[in-house]
């Protein structure tokens, strides 16, 4: 067989979706991971607590495995590790932020006793199988982020993690444009950028637009200001926490996430401010309005956050009041839109004044428009590209881009999650395929519902169920007994006409049926169907059961 | 009592909420009816089907109602006539292409014979019991759009319904603004301005930005164009019109809703198009790919429309092809934004080109933004403004621009649904509320299912339900018969032994306890929801029932 080198691109999760990114890159048969994160459930996955990327193709080969390297802190890139690892063991290699915050997970889900993780810096060179990794410095909405350059026989592949080039960023450096540079002339065989805003023409504004934001929010605001943003924003918690200090503010960082990731970053040096201006809730309540500022976590309108709940008028420790400002600083994620705005409203039903996107730049996005995508498929000048993380329409057009650039299409390889890329000394090819779908985590279980559970939920949610029960006299049929149960069909406390309609329909059913037991059963679903059909227009699950002393 | 005029403002919907607008005027003990809309049910409504504003107040009091007028012909000003005016019925006015449209409406519900239609022309003055009406023309997203002004002995009430200052629209005439001067001279006591992009600073572009884009799409389209957008946005489908014909192509509607929409509105002229340039699918199947538009349905992509099922590829006439240019002609409803991401992705998958406002300018809002407001509003000079036709923070938002223009805090008053504002001599105020709640429209019902029923609609859709039979044997409960039954819990092939586990729980429950069939039933749930909550952390809904031959 041929001894020429190989390597493999496997997109394991992320191609053609925001979220669980994760890529395995497979060479002389050594497997290394980039990135390990999870997905927050779409609408159509009722009751799902977390989508995991299926890391079968991980467990099958785990003898293989010589390390996950993880780009940032953001769930999306590391909230699978506590369901990954436990199965498919291998050191974790992270910069110090972005492993603090993966102990932190892992701490949560009891699993950080058996893990190895190994803290890496921008520059250094790691080992790991036959892979050299230089993880570079990007700039992100978290700090501390990086991606990887990878050596390997063909040339470099570099995965940018999640980037943009923000030349003035308020904490944590710029992304390294001279090590990306060299790079490029070094040779750079395959190049897995960041598609998130391929569809945003221009150059992301930098972080400091923000800043001045909140500069003139702090300057108007004469009550208390509560600010929303995500919890793993820490760029963004720290501009917070400078301009409290140029307003003469105090700041209290409020909801279980940014707590416990506030008082992380703070120990980790990633976070900090002068003595006295992080207080407790309770020494807030004690000075006047105009020096107090709470920041939260609800930003997407969760249903438990706290935001959520100070808008409802629940949450047990702030109460909002007339005067108040509230800054949302942070956009609703595709698919929460109806949560945020909900929340919204509820503020304004406070009658406190509300800041947001539509209405003051309170919010940049941490990633690279078109402009940023051009830059660095210039810098780096790939030999192949492959657009990583992004929906479907975003991996096209970001591959688009790079045909308006010049590469020609055979080079751009648009792949989704579980296609496999096949790179050697005669090119590059999609070759092959991996498990590349769903793995859904519902309560304490991991991939044991699926679709087909999904699809009865969804029924459900539509028209409920009916349930109809026969203990059954097989000497005088007319006797036996029948009995309805149905949920979120029908108000049955207004039904009980259309019940009984329903129960004497299944008896006359039993005593002109001739069938055993399972054909009754189908008959009485049949039945009941029609009935429904005809009076409700509904479609209810309809299940039957026939019991009978014999 | 007093003799001085009372004039009652009931917003019934629409007043902190998108959609099911709804407001009536109460003079004299005379009640007329501006608008009678449906809404869209939100994600937390699971199998409703539509949503209506409460009209119980119009059922009580029909034999007050002087009529219904309707401001233009989309659904959420007229969808709920079909369910209202046969239990509130009063003559309907409407210009002639919203009457063409509610005609539409109420023949597909079977509802066109007991209706009184009267068809009315802006400028024209109707009376209607104590009110004098006089419609007067407003461009908005579809043509023959009016607001009202209501002649009441405290001066002008005007209801804009939806509007922009559109000063040079594609089909129809612009927003009247001399009329509406005219009115601010002759003294208007109170505005009803739509609020819909109260957030949205500036001037909304015209039209005629649409045309330039749609222009350059079919310079460099090579193929066919297939474009999608509201059926009922019948400007837009005239714009293509003319665009197609420009470009020497023919074109096809296809889309129930569009198809019955562009008939009638041709047939009223509404719609104009040269002879030979609208035909059927099979006469355009026959023509080059160049001389080729498509228009149609599901620009929301709604799961069964045309466009939703060609990105499917299982639309039964239209196969999308390379080549083809796919024209997204709208911007998502919120809520709706992963239906259209999710069509959008697979217009990609089917390898057409993509155009959408992302990308492109090739829709615009049919609302007046801030500026636009502040126009409506220094136009009338308003006694008493209501801002109308937003979510609350619209409202609140749009109260906050008159009060920043110089209107007192007392003279702006911002309701939601159902809170009734007074006006008298003495002032205007809050007093007063009617229902201002939901009605739910499932299947054929209508107002019978409601938040009890959700309720359980959701928790089904979470975790699906689990249900116990017991056939008690009374002298050998260890005899009895126990039958569970499960769906959208666990995946039933793999859960066997789980279930195994929780009929042996319910045996061991019979024999250990003493209780009564009731009592039975109460502790068969808590076991099973200890049992279920321990082994999988899910919460599903648990019935039991228990049968016994005595």
């Amino acid at each position: 067989m041929s001894t020429q080198p190989q390597l493999k691109i496997l997109p394991l999760g992320g191609y053609g979706e925001v979220g669980r990114n994760m890529t395995a890159l497979e060479l002389d048969g050594a497997i290394m991971v980039i990135d390990c994160g999870l997905m927050f459930p779409e609408s159509d996955m009722p009751g799902v607590d977390l989508v995991l990327p299926n890391y079968r193709y991980l467990i099958e080969n785990q003898d293989r495995l010589v390390g996950y390297f993880i780009t940032h802190g953001h769930e999306d890139h590391h909230g699978a590790l506590p369901f990954v690892l436990p199965q498919a063991p291998a050191p974790v290699y992270a910069t110090r932020l972005t492993r603090g915050l993966i102990e932190v997970k892992l701490k949560e889900h009891r699993q950080l006793g058996g893990a190895q993780l190994i803290t890496i810096e921008p520059g250094e060179r790691i080992q790991a199988g036959p892979f050299v990794v230089e993880p570079f410095r990007v700039a992100h909405s978290i700090p501390d982020a990086v991606g990887f350059a990878v050596e390997t026989p063909l040339g470099l592949v570099i995965h940018t993690g999640e980037y943009k080039f923000d030349l003035t960023p308020v904490s944590g450096e710029p992304t390294d444009i001279h090590r990306l540079a060299e790079y490029g002339r070094r040779g750079v065989v395959a190049l897995l950028s960041d598609s998130t805003n391929a569809e945003r023409a221009g150059h992301t504004p930098s972080e400091s637009l923000v800043r001045d934001a909140l500069e003139r929010v702090f300057e108007r605001a004469e009550g208390r200001i509560i600010l929303a943003t995500f919890a793993s924003n820490i760029s963004r918690v720290q501009e917070v926490i400078n301009v409290a200090e140029l307003y003469d503010r105090k700041l209290g960082l409020v909801g279980r996430s940014m707590e416990s990731n506030g008082e992380m970053a703070l120990e980790l040096g990633y976070l900090s401010a002068e003595a006295g201006t992080l207080l407790g809730l309770k020494e807030l309540d004690r000075l006047p309005d105009d020096e107090v500022v709470i920041c939260c976590t609800g930003s997407q309108g969760e249903p438990t956050s706290a935001l959520t709940r100070m808008a409802e008028g629940t949450h047990p420790r702030v109460t909002l009041r007339p005067g108040d400002t509230v800054v949302l600083s942070a956009t609703p994620i595709p698919g929460n839109e109806e949560l945020v705005h909900r929340t919204l409203d509820n503020l304004f039903r406070q009658g406190v004044d509300v800041l947001y996107q539509a209405l003051v730049p309170v919010h940049v996005s941490g990633h690279a428009s078109r402009e940023e995508l051009k830059l660095m498929l210039r810098l780096t000048q790939p030999r192949y590209f492959v657009p990583a993380g992004g929906e479907y329409r975003m991996l096209v057009l970001h591959g688009r881009l790079a045909q308006e650039m010049g590469m020609t299409p055979d080079r751009i390889l648009v792949v989704e999650s579980g296609e496999v890329v096949q790179i050697d000394d005669q090119g590059a090819r999609r070759e092959g395929q991996v498990p590349g779908d769903y793995i859904f985590v519902d309560g304490s279980g991991v991939g044991d519902v699926g679709e087909a559970v999904l699809r009865e939920r969804r029924r459900l949610s539509q028209s409920g169920f009916l349930l109809a029960t026969v203990c059954l006299d097989p000497d005088d049929r007319a006797a036996s007994q029948v009995a309805l149960q149905t949920r979120g069909c029908v108000y049955l406390p207004e039904a009980e006409g259309l019940m009984e309609e329903l129960r004497q329909a299944v008896l006359s059913l039993l005593q002109s049926s001739q069938a055993g037991r399972a054909g009754l059963e189908e008959q009485i679903v049949r039945r009941l169907g029609e009935l429904v059909t005809e009076r409700l227009r509904r479609r209810p699950l309809i299940l039957a059961q026939v019991f009978s002393a014999d």
